[in-house]
């Protein structure tokens, strides 16, 4: 059976919040990826960062905030922390089922940055919160720091914009071991942004959605398929009414009419969707397989998951 | 000129402390290198991280501390993050600096695990200090967690112990790179130190010297050499004595002569000539060259330092 080049994006299902949580996420995840890779997939794994990177951000900003020897850690550092931390329990996990099953495969993880544009609209309307919950005073302090804050039920928190994912600076160095075989994670948490000056890159305060940086990854790779491993089997249209109705297989076109008709929810669904479409339509002879994380080697296997073609 | 592969060994000075630093440091730093590929050095680059793991450590346990909702981050996991934060400075620095010349190469950074040996002695013998300053209350809840502590002037702070590096867990990855001309940051801090349980990997409460970490990464990749940039641009003899006398080249013979007279400063130069010696030892027509950071050029192409052979 001749082997498929895979981009699997994970969720925060697969990851957890705290830090046992996390390890124990991943062991689980672990087993998931070894099927995958038993069945015949060279993997390359990206994944979400959101409650990681903000118990990091947090913690490395609450310390910052009481020590005048120490400057803030910027959202791309905390960013580049996290894709190290999560990358690590990852790396070692999957190492391990692999090896349990017999199966001796180099796992690593490379810090990955993501080109930003910074004339991407989403820089003027910042979406995505972050970190904790803060008081009216400390929301002002931010705002005065420059950064833009929110209103939520019993305070305020911070928002970043979430511009799409342009060029992926370390895409050689991911390439070239997949193409030998090695399982590679990169573009944790979508990857660090970054914008250009000239050569120099600077670290952007944004989120780069993961689902969008997954697309972009399977695209520059020029993968087989893009699983997005999430926590529902199927994507549905008419979701949460009494018309809801899973979708099984799909073409780019009806995607697009979904797309056109709100079919999908904006924060969750969208960008899976609208990522998986962009992949499809950038090659040929690629596939795009949406399913729940307990269910990705049936999805794999084409027996369950909403498929795009 | 045919190119060599030279495993380059970063210390305190090449990074510095605080953010702000950090990110100037990486500045100078990509130069230095940048000449020495330029010099026909196919680089993978090691380094210190004990300001920024330190930073990391209590920043994530203190805020650890205050809250019920999150576990104390363990060193391992800092280290990891660490490697996240710094790589991501550095590869961002050494490729703008490359690309200012006119050269591509990728840069990219590998999350790195170092296998150390339970039964190793250190482990009964902690001698590495990290964190900031305790209270003594806080030092007695230290060694009610099962950590050490150790007293210094103004108080107390945790010392963790630093085995000696076995493996290095993505080794073929590292390899894999360098050998295809990509620049490689590995072993960071000295690699995340983790002992084998089974095919299980677990974070060890320790820090693995760099120069031990760097001299392994270099045995292992069978590099050409191995460049330890330090502060100073030789390696002395009766140092901070009168009679102290610079090193321009000696053997192992010789180097092994000094170490057993304790020429050398435990905790500084020792590791650095101890690590050297055993790279050599390890292979044939490989070189060490150990120089003060602003002298690597010169070190590279023999005109000073301290050139073992």
């Amino acid at each position: 059976m001749s082997r498929k080049k895979v981009v699997v994006a994970l969720g925060h299902r697969a990851l957890g919040t705290t830090l046992p949580e996390q390890y124990e996420a991943t062991k689980r995840t672990a087993k998931i990826l070894a099927n995958l890779v038993e069945a015949g997939a060279d993997i390359v794994i990206s994944h979400s960062n959101a409650p990681q990177v903000g118990m990091i951000h947090t913690a490395m900003n609450e310390f910052g905030a009481r020590r005048e020897d120490y400057t803030q850690a910027p959202m791309s550092v905390c960013s580049a922390m996290s894709q190290g931390y999560i990358g690590y329990d990852l790396q070692n996990a999957i190492r391990a089922e692999l090896l349990k099953r017999g199966i001796y495969r180099p796992v690593c993880t490379i810090i990955t940055q993501v080109m930003v544009d910074p004339y991407d609209d989403a820089f003027s309307e910042p979406v995505k919160v972050i970190g904790r919950l803060l008081t009216r005073e400390e929301a002002e302090k931010e705002e005065r720091n420059g950064n833009y804050v929110t209103e939520v039920e019993g305070g305020y928190r911070r928002i970043v914009a979430a511009p799409k994912p342009q060029g992926i600076i370390e895409i050689d160095s991911i390439r070239a071991l997949s193409d030998l075989g090695h399982v590679v994670i990169a573009c944790g948490g979508g990857g660090i942004p970054v914008l250009a000056q000239g050569v120099q890159l600077k670290g952007a305060s944004a989120i780069i959605e993961k689902d969008y940086a997954s697309g972009r990854l399977a695209e520059l790779l020029n993968a087989d398929e893009l699983m997005i491993l999430t926590s529902v089997e199927h994507v549905s249209i008419g979701y949460n009414t009494a018309s809801e109705t899973p979708l099984s297989e799909i073409t780019v076109e009806e995607a697009k009419k979904y797309m056109e008709e709100d079919q999908f929810e904006p924060n969750t669904m969208l960008p899976k969707v609208e990522a998986g479409v962009s992949f499809l339509e950038k090659g040929t002879g690629r596939r795009v397989v949406i399913t729940s994380i307990d269910r990705a080697l049936d999805g794999y296997l084409g027996k369950t998951g909403t498929i795009i073609r």
